[in-house]
């Protein structure tokens, strides 16, 4: 049942599929139930209350959606936007390019703002944009706050400053799937309004929920937009949390358990917690890399991403011989260069339930593959950079101590 | 990490989610995994083959969605037609009319043909709207093979002899939601042209992967088809299929391995065997309601339904009642009555990974239940009838023999 | 992985090793640990405790030693007693006479009192050896609580009373195997010196761990106890206790995890409440072979066990048939007749983790069965029976009301 | 259910209990099944076969008992001597100290050859022991193979030559707990009378099974034996062989379940190619103990041991803190030191179902905790070393050339 077996574990570090924490396992470990029972409405109920805080909302409301992070960019959108609305997307990589194939094909007129890949968002066209629209035809800025091929995080809080200054309408959409959970990320004091992310990312679970929260600027907003949708519908789950049943349809109980499982471990780690400590891996990673005297795909330090980092490898290496080098040998799986960056860049992905060793045991690989594909490297020098700042900067456990 | 514990087994008889084998919740016990690695294609290549075989197709093309069968309904709308194409459809029970809310929403033109619950498709409607049809403007037809919520069984053979008779190039669309793998489906034989199924039904796994097979027409189709679809939308799965990455976005791995699992159990037993297995469970509980002198929903034989079976109760007792007790009381799951046969039937789901003794336990405990609710039923009637015909058609295990 | 498939579940009513509950295997569905970090010793200390509330004991010590019943039966004898001492011991079925033939293997003067298969033991015997032994040669009176190969429950408040009467210091231990959890045990008020289960009976975990629970006055005895023993040594385990390690070797963690997780389940049913289940099921499945015509092995009712029920077949059939015939057909698991009664007995297990429904599933298989080899049952008249009592006595389950 | 939780994944580097393969979770992840139906029979006659494999033997009969490796010694001694039988027995380090505790309990005469601990068995004490004794008064020689608290494996070709050389018939009992499916082990070509391993360490299960395997002539020896055993008794179990019915009480069956799946990830890796891994992590690990300038307890390069090492930290380190600090800051697990060399020495154990990745991250993590505690190490210098030579002695992964 296992494909291209392998002695001893799997190194996940792509940025997703994410290691699932054992906790979570066992809790999925279960026969089906019927979701029409009183017990699954009693922990959705829960869920729909304690999802939220990692989206650091109140006022929202999310939608646990049996589909991927695509599905849940299409609800978001198709929730909110009529066909032709006009909307300002930003191209900055691989992931922001499928989202805005995604709203160029649900009819949207999309107003792309592009930038070089392994750069952010470029907010001083945003600027310009609203600046120019007095009458308002912006219908919404879609931004993704991490984009995963590059790894470059997005200012999502400047967006909103220039929103703001411009006082303009527009509804803010993030996507937030390579983000919520791992990165700093405050819906509503960053006034967001649509915010989604997929299970199978920061919150460490399996493939197959897409979390979509919107704001209730959003959820008016809903009331007239004329996308056609029926899955992706919001109004059929808001139906069902009025009469407390809770799905228009069968969810997938065993996300739902793991939802409740991986949500009590992160409250008992302290979601600032997490995040510190996706800051002080991401760091830790940069300096290996620095230490290797590679370049990071991510051109400023103000756009260093804490969940995945993006590595260019020299003109004379493939970076998809490295990717492939790390599984066929170490079974170490390392993230492939998309698109416009294939061959150039690999990435590793540093979220989810990961810790300090884990790290550590994946740089030490990557040592190991770049000599392999004739890079000079000096072995141990990554490791030995990144555990200089891990030794001063790892706290203790709380529960150990 | 359960929601109102109760002692032993939980007797799972909903039609759907179904009980999961435990070499399937084995085979799903697992961390996540890189599904760019060449393990994950060559897992998914042999699950696209075999899938085929469950639908009794050989010229058709699986997708294998992360949605559920409400997803798979839209996939297989929206790949087909245009918004304003006219489609017949039949609604017979709860789940045809969602799949018709569903049409409406998606803007076809859908003409109903409405027969009282428990009663199959009128299909000599359907035959006189296609003999006055000689313009072709019916572009669909959409049935539901068994109707969950009423347990009836529609012909599928039937609709075909009419479409053929009339010459009549409509697409035959058929939701086998709760049939798949459990009734007599015969996907090229019965020129269906887009057949689907949830993974929660007959295939007994989790919620959580829809699956829709197109034939070539359906395909050909696919290429004109205007509505519009990004999730759904099968182009993008084929791009992948001919790279041999074969996912636009990520899978749920979990569900892969499942089905992998589940589907070398129902090769083990042999298709054919499962159908039987049905058959015979089917079978054995109208016996069963038949000596406790109660009838069944369904209102002609020809129509009984082998995977879920609708006991009208008396009009003194409602029938909520007895699905809530059933759990309160005997830790035994039935299925609620929906809509307008709401507190007048309840339903017994015997599909999936189950047998005799289940199915026996199930039935006494419906005995009880009814008893409690003062239903003066004669205890041990319903599994007298149903052991004794089970006692003479029950196989020896073959791989115990 | 799995021999001999056979659709859905396995009907496991043989005597133990018995069904699992859902969350305990979900528990012990781990990695290994470091069985001297602070974890283990932490989880061992609540289980030493809440271990004593199964014997219903609050003076006694506990050893939950990595082995089997056999294995606890050999810690008890060996820890308390020297060779050549005499000891009176009960012969009343398959699993008294393996106890015997260890106490001789293990150079013990056993002084026999033998019944008939399917009597219990003969305490007016015990009462003459007792009343002739004022020398107190007597060490030790050796008795299984509840004969798993007979369906007897001997009666320990009798043997106790006998004891005090005759003011006999011989130490009184009794094998609780399918006994304690199950039916009720008090070791504390019936002066009980040793008792002993196994992990894989009414605990319902996997086999592997034998719990030894020693009176203040057992260990006394051990001090002095000369037989050699070291694997089952208490004292090597008490020296660990005070050092708050807990193990002289390496326990099986998984088992430790799985023995916290059914002791929570019992807990939160209520250990009085599962002894009522276990009561009603027995009572239950004794009205049914009533109903069958067909006699209880046990031949009186104050020895009738409400864990295991041992059914005598009529002499035209072989009773080893009807296993056979159980498994092959019905995915039915029935124990056999053991030795004396092998061929002529056949046994129901209803111990452990069971409720209503899955033994009325089981009846009704054994029904079948019964008709299968020949044998003139009228197919329901168990289930009917049974059911009768079931529907009269079955609480509401407490969290569900 | 988790005991002071810790984010990421716990790094398990005790030389036992070891990492369970997620394989074999899987396999174990499953309900009791009656051990008397055919299906267990069957199962264990692959793994009596199977098994002999890892035992290097074709001559030897397997005992797979439910107990530990405390166990198994006991069921090798018990079964093969007599009270007051004279064996010799080599003192090294904890394990074999405790084997001759317990030999000497068991009322032998134990000759004792003590070493210093980190050095091997003294073999030309034992060729002067075998010179005097033309008498044949040795009865047996017991030998620890790889003694686990000090990293030393003994030369067992070495003792075989001894035995020859004076052709002595005395009995040659191994203990192979931690070499056993890591070191090169050959029961037939060297002549071992017993040798036996608990299932917790290279074989990367739970623990709960001691696997003792006797040749021929410690049959024979069992024959007239005459140290009392019962539960630990070959005999019982040899019945059971021949009636096929194979167990004399209840196995773990999942434990069954588990060595099926790891026997068959051994043979898939090449059991010769499992141990050239240990070898390969075994010489990794101590250059990285030589790059920090710190001392192998290991006092000769013949004694190292390719499944743990045991590290000497300087005199104003007290080991303990390390492995303290380890686990509270790092989630890592690393060996205390154990009476003679506690708060000397720490250990890593490197055995079992370990990659490459997995022991860098174990290294760079005891280099932050070597600085924790005041140790001036060069981070990095460990990992450097390491991976210098695991980068030019690592093997392709065989399934993804």
């Amino acid at each position: 049942m296992d494909y291209f077996f392998a002695p001893g574990r799997n190194h996940l570090f792509v940025p997703g599929p994410v290691n699932i924490p054992e906790p979570v396992i066992r809790a999925m470990n279960r026969n089906n139930e019927d979701f029409r029972s009183p017990a699954i409405p009693a922990l959705t109920r829960t869920l729909l209350e304690d999802v939220k805080k990692i989206f650091k909302t109140t006022s929202g409301t999310p939608f646990m959606i049996p589909t991927t992070g695509t599905g849940a960019w299409e609800s978001a959108l198709t929730n909110t936007l009529s066909p032709g609305d006009r909307i300002v997307s930003f191209l900055i990589g691989q992931f922001s390019l499928l989202w805005i194939d995604q709203q160029q094909r649900l009819n949207f007129n999309v107003d792309v703002i592009e930038s070089d890949w392994g750069e952010g968002a470029k907010l001083d066209i945003l600027a310009s944009k609203l600046a120019a629209d007095s009458a308002h035809t912006i219908k919404a800025i879609c931004i993704v706050h991490n984009e995963t091929a590059t790894g470059v995080t997005n200012n999502l809080v400047a967006v909103r400053r220039i929103l703001d200054d411009y006082r303009h309408p527009a509804l803010f959409l993030v996507d937030g799937v390579s983000s919520i959970c791992a990165l700093d990320f405050r819906m509503d004091e960053w006034g967001i309004d649509v915010a989604l992310t997929g299970s199978q990312k920061a919150l460490s679970l399996p493939t197959g929920m897409g979390i979509v929260c919107a704001s209730p600027k959003a959820f008016e907003a809903s009331k007239t937009a004329k996308s056609v949708r029926v899955f992706f519908d919001w109004g059929d789950y808001l139906k069902t949390y009025k009469t407390g049943t809770f799905w228009p349809y069968t969810p997938s109980i065993h996300l739902l358990y793991g939802l409740r499982a991986v949500l009590d471990l992160i409250f008992e780690e302290g979601l600032d917690n997490v995040i510190g400590r996706h800051r002080r891996l991401g760091k830790a990673t940069r300096l290996a890399v620095e230490a290797w005297g590679l370049k990071n795909c991510t051109q400023r330090e103000e756009w260093f991403s804490d969940t995945v980092t993006a590595i260019v490898v020299p003109p004379y290496i493939d970076s998809a011989e490295i990717v492939s080098r790390a599984w066929k040998r170490y079974n170490l799986s390392l993230g492939l260069g998309l698109n416009k960056v294939a061959g150039k860049v690999f990435r590793i992905g540093h979220l989810g339930y990961l810790n300090e060793l884990q790290l550590l045991g994946c740089l030490a690989g990557v040592e190991m593959v770049l000599k392999d594909v004739g890079y000079p490297v000096k072995l141990g020098s990554g490791v030995a950079a990144a555990s200089a700042y891990l030794q001063n900067n790892t706290p203790m456990i709380p529960s150990r101590i």
